[in-house]
Parts: structure tokens; sequence; C-alpha cells
């Protein structure tokens, strides 16, 4: 077993769906994951938030063992993000994105989380990604989120920061983006040479495909009645399958595999509430129900 | 063992992809369902040709056993689609649709095909499905495909041959516009409502996903190496799934999860050639191996 190190943003998410809003909620890559893959190892967190940030927002996250002594306070507001969703849930608006304390942030990594054995790097400037890394003795398991914003803005560094990666998360069209490739199948492939040995296809709705080095895995999305807000869905997958992962302590197929099921099952629960709510009322039993659910819609006898 | 009877289009199809193009080659929804099912199972076809068709194109189902004694010859032409795909090979659009003989036909089953055990009524109108369920004595299997038109031209008619269904093959868009759902498991759900037990959304790229009287059950697609032409993907898919059904000569939960991992593996060899080139060069040996690589490929042990 094997803590996790996250760094990514904390922060104050107002959001709009058909089916209602919030306003100035616990959101942000960090929450998202810190909560999810606190369900299996513990959590430390590399972030910043302004000196608005709520201690009520803090005791969200020290209520479930996540380490905040690398959360710094910086003077001034937290990061804020507004989003609308439409009616079918799969596009979004940002409203508006303000940077505030993040504008400035650099990551310092106190010294007991220099250990990490597992770190996310989740979606921030891969200049920072890199920071964190050159402060970590000997990490072994590295993974890597990033954006569209960064593969046109930061190619460079975002290059350099992937040789340096074992597990990388993107989503189908970022995919496309990084390398060019039309079919999605080759954009997973062109990202291997890049250097991350394991590539994860995050496809929303329609689940997660994986080329590892064994070859493809693809799991669907968990069928759940109700979507509610799939703010966070990402991020949530992140947590539930680096976390698994984590607790194995080791990174092969058979690990890799279940974890994209218990990614996929956390995730599920995340959609179902506004926010990081149902992150809040996953139960372990209901849990491994879910990930034991997906197995049996996905099995089939070839002979 | 059961013989399957399909009613659709033959047609003479003219093919633009980024990668080439075909002129008048063999087409049509049930020349690829009975190319693909004949792998499994004797077929029967009903279906209208003019006297402009080849005997190289007849020759080419009758060599793979296809029975054409339902087909009819009419003078006229034969039925001409021609379409575009564009560079991602998901969008295409349709150039013409000459309807020509078939806008008058009305099938007949020659009396030996009265007695038909399982029936795949193809993609035409409600009307005609109709028509060719009247004259069957009592299949214990009856499998629909429809498409956006018929929905929204033939509805009443639609919905009373579904009543008459088991099992209902549809795309993603149409399960939304026919049942007005914004989620594709409600719209599974929904339609389930209408009469067929088992419904099957085609998800393109996506694969397919099921809604049976036992749950979920949720499958990719095959990863091919180079998509060459993606028209009669679904037809082929259909053909590799009920033919196994058939074969099987039961439809259950064992049955319909294999059948769709042959509907997928025949559908893969199909998208790799154009026209129905790819069907011709299936051999048993490798399409099973691609159905047990899609199970490899989706297998992972939950605890």
């Amino acid at each position: 077993m094997s803590e996790i190190l996250v760094v990514g943003s904390v922060a104050l998410d107002t959001i709009h769906t058909p089916g209602g809003s919030v306003a100035d909620a616990l959101g942000g890559s960090a929450s998202y994951f810190a909560l999810s893959a606190a369900l299996y190892v513990p959590v430390r967190v590399v972030a910043v938030v302004g000196d608005d940030f709520s201690e009520e927002h803090r005791d969200v996250l020290a209520s479930r063992s996540v380490d905040l002594a690398g959360l710094q306070i910086a003077s001034g507001k937290t990061f804020r993000w507004e989003g609308i969703y439409g009616s079918d849930m799969n596009e979004r608006t940002t409203v508006s994105t303000e940077l505030n304390v993040f504008e400035t942030f650099h990551p310092v990594l106190p010294e007991s989380y220099r250990q990490a054995g597992a770190v996310f790097l989740a979606n921030i400037d891969p200049l920072l990604q890199e920071e964190v890394l050159d402060q970590l003795s000997s990490p072994w398991l590295v993974v890597l989120d990033t954006m569209n914003y960064w593969i046109a803005h930061r190619r460079a560094e975002l290059l350099r920061v992937l040789r340096r990666v074992n597990l990388f998360l993107i989503n189908e069209g970022e995919a496309r983006q990084l390398t060019g490739a039309d079919s999605i199948l080759r954009a997973a492939e062109g990202i291997r040479m890049m250097g991350p040995s394991t590539v994860v296809i995050k496809r929303g709705e329609y689940g997660a495909l994986a080329r590892t080095e064994r070859g493809w895995f693809s799991l669907p999305a968990y069928p759940v009645e109700t979507l509610k807000d799939p703010t966070g869905a990402g991020d949530s997958f992140a947590g539930g399958m680096i976390g698994h992962i984590a607790e194995k302590g080791t990174v092969d197929e058979a690990s890799i595999r279940r974890g994209m099921a218990h990614g996929t099952a956390v995730a599920s629960y995340a959609v179902e509430e506004f926010g990081v709510g149902g992150l809040l009322e996953i139960r372990e039993g209901a849990l491994r129900a879910r990930v034991r659910s997906l197995s049996e819609m996905t099995r089939f006898d070839p002979d």
C-alpha cells in the first residue's frame, strides 16, 4: 500500500444544470481526486486556496483523512469556476474562470511529502507538474492528466513531463489534438511513444479505453439512472483508479483493469449528486457491488 | 439450428471515402446481412432487383449458399445509393438515393420460406416488414431494424410491427428519436415497453449496448487498424449476431452476448474493405480469434 500525492486545483465552483444550480461549492481537480482516492489510501494534497476558503470546505477534506499540510493559504481569493450544462449533459459552457491565487502558485512540497510513492499530476500548467516531479525522490507511479489549453499553449513543456509519466489519462478529443491522429487507436499508440506505458482514453458516457503494455482494455460507463452533475467525473475516475492501484502497491494489467472499474464506479457516484456530494455518500459495500456489476455487464463466454 | 429469412434491400452502391471510391458495388441491407449470417446458417433472401442486376453480383451471394428463390427480378433499374464519408468516417452524406424497382416492391414469400424460424426485418418501410411477418407461420425469433425516416413518417406502422418483435436493433440517435428520452438508458427501457424483450443500441465506434431481460450488456467495437468503408457495418453486425443465435437455436442471455461479440467481429471485417469485400475474406478460425480477443479485452476480475 502506498500513499498518493496529488497536485491540482482546489476551487469554488458555481454549476448550473437543467436540474438545478449550486454556488461556491467545493470543487477543483485535487478535491474530486482526493475525496475519491481517500476511499483506498491516505492522500496528500498540494494546492493553494485564498483566505476566503471556508473552514467548512476544509473540514470536508480533512474529515476524509485527506492530508492538507501541503495546502497553501495565500492572501487573495480562491480559484473560481462557473459553468452551465445543456440538456444532454455532454456539452458544457464555461461562464467564467478566475485563477485568483492560482495565478502566482508554485507548489512547495512539505518534507513529509517527498517520499510519496504514487503521484497524480492533475490538470494544471505542465511547468507546475514538472516542479512537483522535481521535488519527489523516487515515485514508483506517476500519473498525468491535462487539457486542450496546455496541449495548444505548453506543448514542449507537456511533452517533457510526459517522458517521466507511467500512466496518462486523457479525453478523446485531446488525444486526437495531441497526436494529430484521426483514429483514437492510433492516437493512443502514438501517445505511448511519447513516454507513458499506459494510456487511458476517457470517453465520458461511453466509458474508457486503455492501451497497456499487454494491449487493449475497454470498459463502459456504469449505467446511472439520474445524471445530475458531470463536474469532476474525470478526476473522480482517476481517484478511484489510482486509489485502487496504490492500495495494491503494483501497477500491472490486473490492477490497471480493476482500477479502471473502481474509477468507473466512483465516478458514477460523483455524477449522481451536485459537486462532491455524491463522493461523500459512497459506502464500501455498495461501491464493490458496482464494480462487480460492471464485471457482470461486460462478461461473455466466447466459446 | 435454424435458417434465417431476411427481407431488405439489394442495391448497387457508389461509395466515396478519403481513401478511395467504388461504383455500382453490391450493397444493400439484405446483401450485407446475408453474407454475414451465411457464415453460420443458411440464409434466404426476400428482395427485389432490376433487370440490370449482374450475374456476377448474383453469384457473389449464391456462392455463399444464400438462397435467392425469394429475390424478385423486376423490369427496371436496381435500387441505387451513393454516399460520401468525411475524414473521420463517422459522418456520411447521401448524394442520391434512387428507389427504382423498390418503389413498387411487395414481398412475396415462396412456399418454402414460410416455415422460417428466424427472420431479420432489415431497414425498409414498416408496412413491408409487416407484410413479411403476415406470411410467416410461427417464427421463434423476429429481429427488426429501422431508421430515422420511418420513425418520423411511419410511426404508427412501426409501433405496430414492434409489438411482434423479440429483438430490436437501433442506433443511438434513433433510439432517442423514437422515445423522446435524452438518456440512452431510459430510451432502451422505453423501447422494451413497446414490445421487444431485447433492445440492442448500436453506437458505431463505441460498440453496442444491450438491454435484455436480465439487465445491461456492453461491448466495445473491435479495434481495427484501418477503417476503409463503414457502409453495411450495422447489417453485418446484425448478420453475425443473428447468425450465431440461429445456429445455437435459442435466444437467451448467453447466445445474445456471444451473438453480439460475433456481430462485432463480423462487422470489423466488413469495415476493413470496400463494400462487401471484407465479408468475403472471413475465415472461421480468424473470426473466432477476434471473438476471443473481444472477450479478453473486456474481462477483469472484480475482486
